[in-house]
């Protein structure tokens, strides 16, 4: 596999909607995966943003089969894979893997912390060598505000060394540019691919040699980040960037899961999308219409939303 | 149920073996659970020395139906089901019901920190409703250091308000006598135990009216520190508290769950107990020898350990 058929530009953590008795909502789900693939945005389900934890094992792999019997193409899936223990992330894996996803997305265990990296290079060692695929894409997920289990740049030395053809690069959730850049100019030569965990720093990670950015605001802006990510190396695209920032600015004033589902319920002109699992609480009223000002200052909107949701009512 | 039907004194968060292709190993679990119940120890199975979220959900419920075929007690039992997932905790908490074991130890949710309150409150409401059952006797789990995700006094009052049955007591595993303390004194008159997350302060807390102790060595000291619960009134008691101390001071200069694999290894001259699963490792053979050096140094031995292990040559 060559780099031209990985994964690249931009991806979204994809929220998940939940419905009667806090039950996941695939049909709901795949209507605003389809809304971002049209828009260019590739599907990073099952992130962090996607309240992937907050779910069974048994819940994903249904709704992973779900959303590729709606016929979403898996050449634009990077499912989140990664959990405390190595046999479910393996099931995950082996799924994603049956599914012909372009890759998998891997938190490191996450419960125990201050491990040696050998611990965690034994349990990226256990599933790739249990999955047992040469054509198995991992991209670590550093994300050390929420997992407290980073991944360092011995690490991924040792896995790229091990595993070269499945070791294919990372998500860089630190928000800390200067870290990612690090990761970029330290592997992206030997085809690592490092994705920043927002649209911020976009254009600097194209011309650094970086793969894009897999962002919880392409849940809502997809377009303009994806037409950002390919107008990078023009005026237009500096500006695109300028005011992706200034969307993503206002988001970051909000607990964000919630606020992306209040967002989408707004404009999607679709209230089923507010609930979210515990322990997150859905954005309160005040809070929300605060935030949809602010946005609509900005000239926001979520063009094509409300008919792809309008389905709904069909 | 009355206070006198509950568990008290010492359990232990009993350490998981794992065999061939670090599979679970039900047989000898169920040995050395025997051993310590027959030293007056409980059953704390799935806590975190267990590597309860180093394994799956379908490895957790077959382990917990073998050890009570292989006539383990319920009534023994707090097998710890707190996990990220909702829908998970509820299935392992229902088959703990199932079995009739006399409660359950339960984490929050881990993986997202800084989440409000009302979060928490909602994942365990929801835990305890989906359960639905008046015999549940929920031990919730504080432990900061591991999961960073604490449990406010103000959480545990709106619990016991909500699910006056159901919410039965705590583990405190922040490491922190006054911490303990002041949940005995805000909580236990209503019938709220609070089991300390070590022995140290193993008389301090039942002079306190607390409950007793969930811990780690309890796993390779269990006769001393079921004495020690015991004798708490005593002259004896005292000593004992102050020998069990130093037993658990050498222990804590070591990763603590390699660490008593190890331990019991040695004692019970059975190296299959030494298998961590990943992201942990083994104990080093120098740090292993160090440390059975300074536990013989105190007269340490495992009385029956060699005997309830041999078993597995039968």
């Amino acid at each position: 596999m060559t780099n031209s058929q990985r994964l690249r530009g931009a991806l979204a953590p994809v929220v998940t909607p939940f419905g009667v008795g806090l039950r996941p909502d695939a049909a709901r789900l795949a209507r605003h995966c389809r809304h971002l693939v049209e828009r260019d945005v590739g599907l990073a389900v099952f992130g962090t943003n996607s309240e992937a934890n907050s779910m069974s094992v048994p819940e994903k792999l249904a709704l992973l089969d779900a959303l590729v019997e709606a016929g979403l193409p898996p050449a634009r899936m990077m499912p989140g894979t990664g959990c405390c223990a190595f046999p479910d992330t393996v099931e995950l894996t082996r799924r994603a893997m049956h599914h012909g996803c372009a890759g998998v997305l891997m938190l490191p265990p996450f419960y125990y912390k201050g491990v040696p990296e050998e611990g965690l290079f034994r349990f990226f060692s256990e599933v790739v060598q249990r999955v047992g695929d040469d054509k198995l894409r991992v991209y670590l997920y550093h994300i050390p505000p929420v997992s407290a289990v980073p991944i360092t740049h011995k690490l991924v030395e040792r896995l790229m060394k091990a595993y070269p053809k499945q070791i294919a690069g990372m998500k860089d959730s630190a928000d800390d540019w200067a870290h990612t850049k690090s990761m970029i100019d330290a592997f992206a030569k030997d085809g690592f691919d490092v994705f920043s965990g927002n649209e911020k720093p976009l254009i600097d990670n194209i011309k650094s040699g970086g793969a894009g950015c897999i962002s919880a605001t392409a849940n809502i802006n997809p377009g303009k980040i994806a037409e950002t990510y390919k107008k990078y190396a023009t005026p237009e695209g500096e500006k695109l960037q300028g005011w992706i920032n200034e969307v993503r600015g206002v988001m970051q004033g909000y607990v964000m899961i919630p606020a992306l589902k209040y967002v989408i319920a707004h404009y999607g002109a679709d209230g089923a999308w507010t609930p979210v699992r515990p322990p997150l609480v859905e954005t309160a009223e005040a809070q929300g219409k605060d935030m949809i000002a602010k946005l609509d200052k900005l000239g926001f909107t979520m063009p094509g939303l409300k008919q792809a949701m309008a389905v709904a009512a069909e």
